[in-house]
């Protein structure tokens, strides 16, 4: 039995044959064409547009976010100035096939180069050079396999065309060797609730027809496992599928202690989806999309309607705003105009609103503005908190906290994603009314490592003793002031880390909506002196992974059954 | 009286009445020429052609790093590509002189997107086209003042051909507005050693003839101060003036417990800078000055020669050596290939070297061979102590020393850069010989800010007490388990808050050899329980600064006579 580990997209659990996606050409041989230019310049046109068609009747086929991603693959094979690269090289004497090939490699590697989002778009590109060259050669593409049963499927990176076409009842997961938390893979996992580990370095090696179980929620690929192995995963399949079906109650321990389980949302259309899976408020309310789009920041009468929507949605319940956290990674025109060579340690969050500050002004006006719109509904007003993120000082935490009482806000807190503002906790939270630890940016700056970079990613673990101990000190600090800590990052998501973020202070837990069900049902099998334990477990590791088998054994020998 | 904040280059104190330099020209308004286009690219090629000279004849006058400089300018400003672009919009009919600006800003924008060290070279190219359009309007080009007598320079950044041909005489100390600790003038006021603070937003402000303190130590420019602050300024400066003089004794605090002081190097040729300045050994070798300049990476035997070269320049001496530090920030071809979205959350330090184990087994060879050479000396061998870079878990500690090991190596240590490793330094200790704090990263990723990013430069201040918390527990560990913990960032170069570290239990401080006198007197004038006192009060303010001052505050409490 081996295991292989990497990045798992949600929490579910699979198991079944390896079947692997054929692998794609090597560069075809620079040879002389024995065709003339014109030829050679027509059948890659011919090639080319035969292969957008394709990729356009995919789309319309697969429908959703796959549909406008193939779109955009069919216009990059069309690119004018990608057919230009091709045609200089088909004039120099190269064949199709490697004039092809060198073109889009070459726009590949300037696509690759600017990182981030584009450079991971870089395996669309390579996806549309293999079609064309398959249709140069007259064989088909690489692609799925169809072995004829259900299998776990096994792949470099899936581009959006192969994905899009998925046929559900035949994959069972899907592994990738290559690609990160972001790559299309995990995207469209995420959409289609499939299985998936992304970043597998070592699946490469899986044979066709090995067993495997795919675990999500551990980030593993178990090789070969073993019946009892096999038996188990089946339970937690089957746990996980009864829990989503239990009736829907507040968050709580098995000792009655209330946790209450709240929402991340990022629009105020997905409050729906969310009170229907039983989220108690929310717990994080990304405002980013008013501004994403946008050339100008939105106005205050545009802001205070989508508030106001939101609001809405949770009469009497608690709703924790969280004001614009933009930076150099995701630049807005009247906000950032600097290239910064580390976005993640730049001018983010509260320290880029604070140099445009009318933003801020405007923000916290409109949220006061939707505040006492709604207090005049039937309904009644939300409970409306407001916090600030990346606040790395005290300094900033009383600036914040003193411009958001100026508007009114009765409720102002921080997010605790610097380690800075961890291990400051108590002088922290003698001026804020709360804390919510980003568990996500705070283990990145914790462990120094890009939450988005593959190569990383084995460091991006919120189980790391080093991060449990950062989110103790706030813990620590909101009992001994009264104050509020609450989880927004997914390690909340996270069924046992859940216990232990309890274990450790938390007071709320804030999720995506899919995972309140799973949360839930771990929380009750638990009591508040159970949590400690499994907490002062994993404090004691030395790392993630000893960390989160050190909690599985204490959950396991101290669990309580569920009254 | 004001007090303007930026970043201090050094530990220098200066005062004296500013002097501005004058503002660059506005861009040349965009009509069209009453001259044909032949003339206006004629007067355009006459006029660059003599700023080249002009820069030329600058740096042979000036020499050393200045030269270098200057003839890179000299050849920017000819760069053919620049000039064709100029020709292009002389032919649409613009003036000589709003072509150039419009050309040299295009290709200003683009050295800026690339950020880094390329980035911030973007200012030397605005100064060649200020220079250029000067040249083709008959008039000066701004440049620095000549007010008569001795001044505060005061400039946005300065370019390097007004840095390199500064009459010292007049200069009394730098200030600029713009630029951080990597700008041109930080870089030239360390080399020339004249007290600057660069960054420091609101000098625009200052006038012509205002008296100012340049405190480089605190980073401060004070504007209009009293009598008694010139007064405890020029004090300052005559005691450091006697630091320098005094007989150079081991670093020891004033009950006589010994703080070994030692160096900074970043080549074999510094030693001997070094031992003149009374440094014990060698804190922090860098090895990368071996790597950086070339394609491949060097041999076993050219390393085993410059390794050989340091270790015979201090006999019986502690030398520690870090093995290469290498990430996306600084790619090397043989090491990285592909570009990061945030390199300093990258995969750099040992996490890079351990993608590619051969290089490391190269070094760790070589570092063998060295220490087996100069034991066949008369002098005998140092004491080798090698250390690895941006460790962040136990479990990369475990491996870096049992690599180590293998080499023969006796003493095997860690830098602590990544909070994780201070929080879990008394496990990573059990590995680990040694740790060496490097304060610049570890102040850079507990408050997530840039070290090299001007907007964020007032975050990146090692007395934030969220990084000396950090610093305590690297220091309790090291206590606890008998091991020693070394300090090689800048913040051991600033004479109190040496004194500060080695109240948090650092055993042995490293910086550059010029600030070893400073540091040596101040650790003679407290005792370890002054040191622990002063720490106290500077873990128990909000911030950075008001850690610096309740440190200043306790320190003259407490300050014993010096025996």
């Amino acid at each position: 039995m081996t295991e292989l580990r990497g990045v798992g997209i949600g929490l579910g659990v699979a198991q079944g044959p390896v079947a692997r996606m054929a692998e794609p050409f090597p560069p075809p041989e620079d040879v002389a064409s024995t065709r003339s230019a014109e030829d050679e310049g027509a059948r890659v046109r011919d090639a080319v547009s035969a292969v957008a068609r394709e990729l356009e009747e995919r789309g319309a086929q697969a429908g959703g976010a796959a549909r406008d991603v193939l779109e955009a693959q069919a216009m990059m094979a069309e690119d004018p100035a990608l057919l230009t690269e091709v045609d200089t090289r088909v004039a120099d004497g190269k064949t199709g096939e490697r004039a092809v090939w060198e073109a889009f490699a070459s726009f590949r590697d300037q696509l690759t180069a600017l990182g981030g989002y584009l450079g991971e778009r870089a395996a669309d590109l390579d996806d549309v050079a293999q079609r064309v060259i398959a249709r140069l050669r007259g064989v088909p593409a690489p692609g799925i396999p169809d072995p004829g049963h259900p299998f776990v499927l096994v792949a470099k990176d899936l581009a959006p065309a192969d994905t899009a076409l998925l046929n559900l009842d035949m994959v069972l997961a899907l592994v990738t060797t290559e690609g990160g938390p972001t790559s299309h893979t995990a995207i469209l996992a995420r959409e289609k609730n499939i299985v998936a580990v992304v970043g597998a370095a070592d699946a490469g090696s899986l044979a066709d027809g090995t067993v495997v179980i795919v675990d999500a929620a551990a980030g593993v690929v178990t090789v070969a496992p073993s019946q009892e192995e096999l038996d188990r995963a089946e339970n937690r399949a089957a746990e996980r599928a009864s829990a989503a079906a239990a009736p829907v109650t507040p968050g709580a321990l098995a000792d009655g202690t209330a946790v209450p389980l709240l929402a991340n949302l990022g629009k105020p259309q997905d409050a729906v989806q969310a009170v229907e899976l039983g989220a108690e408020g929310v717990g994080l309310f990304r405002t980013e999309f008013l501004f994403l789009s946008a050339n100008a920041a939105p106005t205050v009468a545009e802001q205070r309607d989508a508030y106001t929507r939101l609001l809405s949605a949770f009469p009497g319940k608690k709703v924790v705003v969280r004001v614009l956290d933009a930076g150099a990674d995701k630049p807005l025109p009247f906000l950032n105009d600097s290239h910064e060579e580390n976005p993640a340690l730049g001018l983010r969050g509260l320290r880029a609103l604070r140099a445009s500050e009318d933003i801020l002004r405007e923000q916290l006006t409109a949220l006061a503005e939707a505040d006492a719109a709604t207090r005049a509904t039937p309904e009644g007003p939300a409970d409306l908190w407001v916090m600030a993120p990346m606040v790395s000082t005290v300094e900033e935490t009383e600036y914040f906290v003193a411009l958001a009482r100026e508007y009114g806000v009765k409720t102002a807190g921080v997010m605790v994603e610097v380690p800075s503002s961890a291990l400051l906790a108590d002088r922290i939270l003698a001026h804020a009314d709360f804390a919510s630890i980003g568990t996500n940016d705070l283990t990145q700056y914790t462990l120094a490592a890009d939450r988005l970079l593959g190569s990383v990613a084995a460091f991006q673990d919120p189980w790391h003793p080093a991060v449990l101990r950062l989110v103790r000190e706030v813990g620590d600090a909101g009992a001994a002031l009264g104050k509020p800590v609450g989880i927004c990052g997914e390690a909340a998501a996270d069924p046992l880390l859940a216990v232990v973020l309890v274990g450790l202070g938390a007071t709320t837990l804030s999720m995506a909506p899919t995972a309140l069900a799973d949360v839930r049902a771990s929380l009750l099998s638990h009591t508040l002196d159970d949590a400690r334990r499994v907490a002062e477990a994993a404090l004691a590791a030395d790392g993630a992974a000893s960390a989160r088998e050190a909690a599985r054994a204490a959950s396991a020998s101290q669990k309580v059954t569920q009254p």
